[in-house]
């Protein structure tokens, strides 16, 4: 029950693509996450993930098009649509979803964290 | 199924103590609210209540101590627990809780938004 301060939480992640714990809201969690490269193809069936850029810019691409995301922007990819998360350089991510819900949905590669750290 | 821009979208809102739906995550709003001057004392009896300070400042009292939030900054209220948002000057925060949470919790007064306008 302290509050958070965006910057000095992403200061202490050191790895892409792995996200981290900082809160929790009923039985959501909310992540940070820095990106950079190619994610994986996935999809999530049962539930919405939302993506909030704080710094640098993220590409959500679908398979019909592309949301490209700047700095205070956010977007809800909806349950059951695939979709791949692209960030040329490095990015930092709030993402927010219920908790339960693994990074790479239904596809299991070495990028998948399915107990994400607390921080 | 659009993305958001936090500052063009708050561009667009006028009063204060008003949130605004302006997203939705499964069984959530993303609310976007101008606040400034002194909110009711409140309790929301059954949802934990998200707020991220997006410019200015906001501090939300609780009855033992106060949370102090700058822009970057987020706290979540737990359920249950009495507070009050105040603002000395005009803050631009996002809100997120459960569809159907009303912003004066268990209190009913002139600023009661029973049902938020989507923009």
């Amino acid at each position: 029950m302290e509050k958070v301060n965006l910057a000095e939480t992403f200061a202490r992640v050191r790895e892409h693509w792995s996200p981290k714990v900082v809160g929790r809201l009923d039985d959501y969690e909310i992540k940070l996450a820095k990106l950079m490269g190619e994610f994986v193809w996935h999809t999530h069936e049962e539930a919405d993930e939302l993506f909030l850029v704080v710094r640098g810019r993220l590409t959500i691409r679908l398979r019909a098009r592309e949301v490209a995301l700047e700095a205070g922007e956010f977007f809800v990819v909806p349950r059951g649509v695939e979709h791949q998360p692209v960030a040329p350089q490095e990015c930092e991510v709030v993402l927010i979803e219920r908790k339960g819900v693994v990074n790479t949905g239904d596809v299991v590669d070495e990028r998948t964290v399915a107990a994400p750290e607390h921080i």
